[in-house]
């Protein structure tokens, strides 16, 4: 056993965050992360358990999925814990019809639920879709509501693609949320149930299960709440300042999935 | 004296909101509320002083009293209290350059101001240039900044034209505070220094002068901050719940504009 990586013990299961993790993303793609897709096929070697745990809203999982088998991961739409479809299951509970602003590539994962006369609104990662136009649109129809029901696919602050830094979904999440003087529902990373959907899908009681993620808040913080262990790669859209965040502390950092997969599979 | 309105006694100045109080406004003008242009005719022929106190910050004040003068309100720019000269002044105090993301009819007002290399953000109601790109250039000019300044004409969650409500400044303010983990500086209702400085354009201490407008937060709750009465009109974006508001009371509710000044105006 290594020194100082009593973290990386009596594990079955690993939940992985994929952008900044596995590659990172562009409008028309992206590009691997170096040593990642040799770690995914490392960890389906092991035996480990594998679920990929991420707040993607801007396709479908089936077109998700085509993405990132052509960039080298072998992955199935079985294998993605995502929000929308969480939120389906959310919606139906509930008896929600939703207004979708979300990205046009997305929408067909809404394809079975009753879109009429809306009593929800829910907020994906929309991007071009960020109109003034559908701002005001998704306003008009929150503050038409009796009691507004906003639903957010995720709160991230935002994310970096190869072109540069983007807005997210959460400081969309909060100009509704101030205008509309509403707290959304978030589904996604960091919610509890969302984590504990993922942590059933891959069959792993939590303290036997590692989270890996480059979003200090999103994932190792939302992991850890749920009793996980959970790592910080040092990808994606990681900053040094991280490392002094006032009430997160991965339980270690890794420089990257490839590293962090050594050191796991050498503790089984 | 009429009873109940002990509220309206010794009055010396009257500062008025302008949107929902003098005229619903429209992309193409809009239309005056009934009897509020005989109101300011009346209030002037009375000899209490009259300053409008405006968060608007879709045209400069020049071509703003060109359109209130269109509308039948006889107004010029000196009576006028308005956020982007305000800013000016700021940004010229604090040696600071600023990147505009503002209507692009307000960016004469800052046609003074040295804009190279931008040193903060200023954020007005922009409308139609509130896309995607230009949310996105903003963000990424701020948390590009070592200490991130931005500040924004106003913090309205929303206003009423006449075909529907739609977001205001304070809603895209909320994104960028989230996106950027900073505070902005507000310019403009219901900032204290804003009011102060109509108050002195007024010539009237603030026990002596009311505010009248239809924002419960912005107008009338900044106001009473300052030591000034304050009327919320049941006109423009004004809905029953606002008078349900947790933290704001009014001195009084009246109908409109004309109905506040009927009552002042027995006072005197």
């Amino acid at each position: 056993a290594m020194a100082g990586c009593g973290w990386a013990r009596a594990v079955r299961g690993l939940l992985l965050d994929v952008s900044g993790v596995l590659y990172d993303g562009s409008a028309d793609g992206g590009v691997p992360i170096a040593g990642s897709a040799e770690a995914l096929r490392r960890i389906k070697a092991s035996g480990l358990k594998l679920q990929l745990c991420t707040n993607e809203t801007q396709a479908t999982r089936e077109n998700f999925v085509r993405k990132l088998r052509a960039l080298g991961f072998e992955v199935s739409v079985a294998e993605v814990t995502a929000p929308a479809p969480a939120a389906c299951g959310l919606l139906r509970e509930r008896g929600l019809r939703p207004h979708l602003l979300v990205h046009h590539d997305l929408v067909p994962e809404f394809a079975e639920i009753d879109k009429t006369n809306p009593n929800c609104v829910v907020l994906g990662d929309a991007a071009e879709n960020f109109t003034y136009a559908n701002l005001n649109e998704a306003f008009r129809l929150l503050i038409g509501m009796e009691k507004p029901v906003l639903i957010s696919l995720g709160k991230g602050r935002y994310y970096k693609e190869t072109d540069g830094l983007k807005l997210d979904v959460g400081a969309y999440m909060k100009a509704l949320e101030y205008a509309c003087d509403v707290q959304a529902e978030v589904v996604g990373k960091p919610s509890k149930r969302f984590f504990e959907s993922a942590l059933a899908e891959l069959g792993v009681p939590p303290e036997q299960a590692i989270m890996i993620g480059d979003d200090i808040e999103n994932d190792v913080g939302g992991a850890q709440q749920c009793g996980m262990r959970a790592l910080q790669v040092r990808t994606g859209k990681y900053r040094p300042s991280d490392e002094q965040h006032p009430k997160v502390k991965p339980d270690a950092y890794v420089n990257n999935l490839a590293e962090a997969v050594d050191i796991i599979l050498q503790q089984l």
